[in-house]
């Protein structure tokens, strides 16, 4: 990240040093002389939209949305006229009473909708995994921070749900007196409605933040209490919720074929061949990241993910028709979308959906609102339950999308090395707290090239945090890195060409043979899985067990998954793909990439995990009688050997990590320059065994 | 097998050397004596029965249902009668003309029924895996004599499908200017008939033959076509059949508690008051073993599995109607069964499910024919479709049926020790054929105590026959055990007091390298499987690629499972339990008994194949953090160690080995007597390491 951008943001956050906003005749006339076809208020409309979108590592890149080529002293003004209505936009300090008087606004507003409760899910329109700031209602109401939960509103009762890993973050960060803490798995909201309802009550949800099959679950629960479920046609909490961010509105631009490797048009003709094939007519896309692959376009409306938020309709001759505020549209990018994708204000996706009434329209029952079926149904289209077609194609990356995420790779472990360097020379100093490590570990990423952002928030988890999987550092749970501890950092990044994601844990100190040995199982499962060769349709679901077993021996595991999807400068968890112990259909196929992360965590101790990003990749083995498949490591980064037990491991397994070693210290040497870093990287990839 | 029963078998196969039947007036006679409460006529009537019920070891055990105690004389008679009624039944010596002749006789009795094709699935009202001889509708039309297959007959056009395995077997035996043959997986006759039928035709099927789902998928093919799909009330090969087996007569005998460790009192209560708690009033029960299992009852319906067909309706207090042929009831077997089980007439079925309009009825849609849920849903019963409720109670084995079954593989081991001492010393001399083999492993397994059957037919395949997994010998087919080739022989018996299963592959002569690599490497997985630990909660599913992965690493594989499910003197394949590649949701829990068999398959060359039983078993493991199980294996035989190359098995491998043949000799050797095989054993379980 530029030093500008860094002091810039820094000015920024603290709110009282801000550029000065000449007024609003300055500003008309500079919007004049540009060529902006906006007003003031207008730009003042459009400024809140930014606001609402993630923040963005070139503070100014917006401002072409105003007019193309804005001069100095347009930025200037944008700029100085977003910081006043940021800061004037800023709610009110959180206080006791806060989180009380928001909920009996709610409750004003279920009596006004004729509701006797609802339900407030965490989650957008569009299903994503990161929704936007105006989406986020959950914590809004509840104060709840997680990433996951569900909280209920009822005249007299409320309560939240939240799932194991926030069963303590939840009692610190709600009020147990407004809303009853509930787990999501054991207790979900469906089965608390069955006994809290009474008969003949209403009860309401946002058709537009469930899909049909969650609805579907919810209908179940509050029958049984013998009352009924309504959708709603307006969400109670935005009419309750005073200066709720905008619609996020961050620039969306053109992800260049140099980065793609396959042209939108080609994508679209293909998808919709396959339309055609199975006799559909068009098919709804709602997923972000689904839009971002076919049309090759990247946003920034939500944090960590480069989503433009949209709706589309993909005929099946290949015609798109996208739904999305064209205000966010980055000069020219409707020439790159090019003649076959007719962009459309939002307002007219329901009327496109009528239109497709007698139609056979594909849509996908995970991913899609129930809005959307709803809707549907009501035009008299012919619903196909089908997978989003952009998921398969998207999670298959074409090879210079590999080769893009090689070099992202590359550039990444060359961040990546420098900052073990430097951890290994400042830890034994003492001192050292998570956030100063995962943010010196984010300026080494922010100096390689095409560098975008962060793939999602560092997990910097010294001692006892680690054992916490999903573990967010904060002001007050932050630990110091001390002596005899393991520390993990799990981290990643977006680049242009690529998405990144790895973890390593590292000693501090000397650690206990407890750590050892379990460290040293998980690597024995990183590698197991590393060095598996599979015949074609295996799933991932089926290699999972390589990853614990050596954990099993010992009567131990872990509560996660051992591999997701990772998108090419896209989303950092993408399906259908993944490595998990579940009842998995999906066939592993060559150009997938997926991380490898097994993991042990020991409650209130220590918690490890060692993470690769790993692709899909077709062998040709002498002999062999059937299509095998294999796994290419591209995450290049020294794996820590001082918690290794030696006698653990076979000769394979150290032959493994002396050639990734090797190849690590061929790969990224050339990349460094510093003596320091370069004399680590030399150190830390000598063999095991000489 | 007493040498008597052996000669009398002979006698009957050869139907030339009867005893001689001296008529109804001296039958008559003896009847009356004998306070049997049958006539003449009422005997004919059930000998029918009998013959079309499952060979019996002992011939004369159906005598008791006639009289429970008969005088020698009335025995010989009722021999001699059988033999004749055999004799006369015996079906006209097969010909070019017979399946042509069939062919349009079914095509008469279409026309009759008014429909214009017909569906002959392999498969009786039961589902069971072994069908009667009045079942085999298939064989009976096409001559196919496959263990799995369909066929479709329409007026001018029928086909029979099959799938990998028989697609050379179906042309050998099915005449292709009769029926086009079909591949079933790939070509199922859904597809076929959506383009084979006319707009407008009838398509009929057997509503006793199919499940919901089945006949679901084959009306969407038929609809495809614009054709209408219909049950019929009657089969019409049955009518076209001449001398068509009676349905089997087999008698029925409790299961001791000395075997089954828990009264069906006990297990129907359970099962009651499990529908109970899910607010279900009844179950009907549809599955054979899942009778035998919950009644505490085996009977001899059909070959290698002692079931007694039947129909039952259980209610949630654990009351059972139990739809059964009363005449094959054994002579104090409804003593046995006690106040709360009822027995009734099959016919009376039909009705008691009338009965249960407006209750709610839990029926396992994947094992039972639609003809119950037609006759449910017409009732006004609620159906709530679940698994059978006795699949996993039954599955899962207590202490009894496990310590009966670990001493049943003890006799078996003797028998397969023996039979592997007489191979060794046999093969050398040459000219050895597959089915002496493998009767000769029959012999000393029927000297065993409690031996009841053969759990399946033997696979004994020589050389490249045991390429195909599956492989049946035949006169035609088999061949000699030749020096430089290996020999595959999959066997098992039927105990009372247990279900043995057991597969070893032996060199004759020196193996080839290509063979040893193959066969440590399916030596590998099967050790790898055996050593696995898991926590709970593990699929089979998850555990499979641990046998298979030493062969992927090679790039090869093996197309069949890895582990079936196997019962308690019962079924030798027993769902839910697998261990296969597919997406499963069965915990393996303890208890459940499994087989493990990785193989490798060289078409045209060699088969390879190591089979043990396996138990699922809590493990106490220190410092187990998880609730963890293992494989306790419970067969105990020699592994073959000619064909191992040493240099592909680690050291854990070799210790495991050792250990086995150790523990194998410890437990087998004191049940030898003869010294022939006393010394091989000891031979054969020297650790491969001193």
């Amino acid at each position: 990240m530029p030093a500008c951008c860094k002091v810039y943001g820094a000015m920024m956050q603290k709110k009282d040093c801000r550029l000065i906003y000449q007024g609003d005749a300055v500003l008309a006339g500079l919007l004049a002389k540009s060529g902006s076809i906006y007003s003031v208020a207008e730009v003042r409309s459009l400024i809140s939209g930014v606001l609402g979108s993630a923040e963005a590592r070139d503070p100014e890149a917006w401002c072409v949305l105003v007019a193309p080529d804005p001069s100095p002293a347009l930025v200037a003004q944008l700029m100085g006229l977003k910081d006043q209505i940021a800061h004037d936009a800023a709610p009110d300090p959180i206080d006791g009473a806060t989180y009380r008087a928001r909920l009996a606004s709610v409750r004003t507003g279920l009596v006004t909708l004729g509701i006797d409760g609802f339900l407030v899910p965490r989650a957008d329109e569009f299903q994503n995994e990161y929704v936007p700031a105006g989406n986020e209602r959950l914590q809004w109401l509840t104060g709840f921070n997680g990433s996951a939960g569900t909280a209920v509103v009822l005249g007299d009762r409320a309560a939240i749900f939240v799932d194991g890993r926030y069963t303590v973050q939840v009692r610190a960060e709600v009020d147990g007196s407004l809303f009853e803490y509930r787990h999501l798995v054991t207790e979900p909201p469906e089965e608390w409605l069955a006994t809290a309802l009474k008969p003949g009550q209403r009860f309401g949800y946002d058709p537009w933040l469930l899909t049909p099959a969650q609805v579907d679950k919810l209908r179940a629960g509050v029958a049984k209490a013998g009352a009924e479920l309504v959708p709603v046609a307006s969400n109670p909490l935005d009419a309750a919720w005073e200066r709720r961010p905008a619609a996020p509105l961050g620039p969306v631009r053109a992800h260049e074929l140099e980065f793609s490797g396959k042209s939108s048009a080609d994508k679209r003709r293909e998808i919709g061949e396959a339309l055609s094939a199975d006799k559909r007519d068009a098919t709804v896309l709602t997923m972000a990241d689904s839009l971002a692959w076919l049309l090759n376009i990247r946003g920034s409306d939500v944090p960590h993910t480069p989503l433009a938020l949209g709706l589309a309709i993909l005929d099946k001759d290949g015609q798109l028709d996208l739904f999305v505020d064209r205000r966010k549209l980055a000069p020219g990018l409707e020439s790159h979308l090019g003649n076959s994708v007719a962009v459309r204000d939002m307002a007219e996706f329901g009327p496109a959906l009528d239109a497709l009434g007698g139609k056979i329209v594909q849509v996908d029952p995970v991913t899609t609102a129930s809005w959307v079926f709803d809707r549907l149904d009501k035009a008299g289209a012919r619903l196909v339950r089908a997978a989003d077609p952009c998921k398969l194609p998207k999670a298959i990356k074409n090879p210079v999308e590999l080769d893009g995420s090689r070099r992202a790779h590359r550039r990444d472990a060359a961040a990546m090395v420098k900052f073990l360097a430097w951890l290994d020379a400042e830890a034994p100093k003492g001192g050292l707290k998570e956030i100063t490590v995962s943010d010196r570990l984010e300026a080494f990423r922010a100096e390689g090239d095409r560098f975008r952002d962060l793939s999602f928030p560092s997990i910097s988890a010294a001692g006892p945090n680690a054992a916490l999987p999903h573990y967010r550092s904060g002001p007050a749970t932050e630990r110091v890195l001390e002596p005899g501890t393991l520390y993990l950092i799990d981290s990643g990044a977006q680049y242009l060409d690529g998405t990144t994601d790895i973890t390593r844990t590292v000693a501090i100190g000397t650690p206990t043979a407890e750590m050892k040995d379990r460290y040293t199982r998980v690597l024995k499962g990183h590698i197991a899985l590393s060095m598996a060769r599979f015949p074609k349709g295996t799933t991932g679901g089926a290699l999972d067990v390589l990853a614990r077993l050596p954990l099993w021996m010992a009567g131990v595991n872990f509560d996660h998954g051992t591999g997701h999807g990772v998108g090419s400068y896209l989303s950092v968890h993408e399906g259908p793909q993944r490595i998990a112990a579940f009842a998995d259909t999906q066939p592993l196929i060559p150009g997938m990439i997926l991380s490898n992360e097994p993991g042990y965590y020991k409650e209130g101790h220590f918690g490890i995990r060692i993470e690769n990003l790993i692709v899909v990749t077709r062998l040709e083995l002498p002999g062999a009688e059937r299509e095998m498949s294999g796994f290419e490591t591209i995450t290049f980064c020294p794996i820590d050997r001082r918690p290794i037990e030696l006698s653990l491991l076979s000769d394979d397994e150290i032959a493994w990590l002396d050639a990734y070693h090797a190849k690590t210290r061929e790969i990224v040497l050339p990349t460094l320059e510093d003596p320091a870093a370069r004399a680590w990287l030399e150190a830390n990839t000598t063999p095991l065994r000489a």
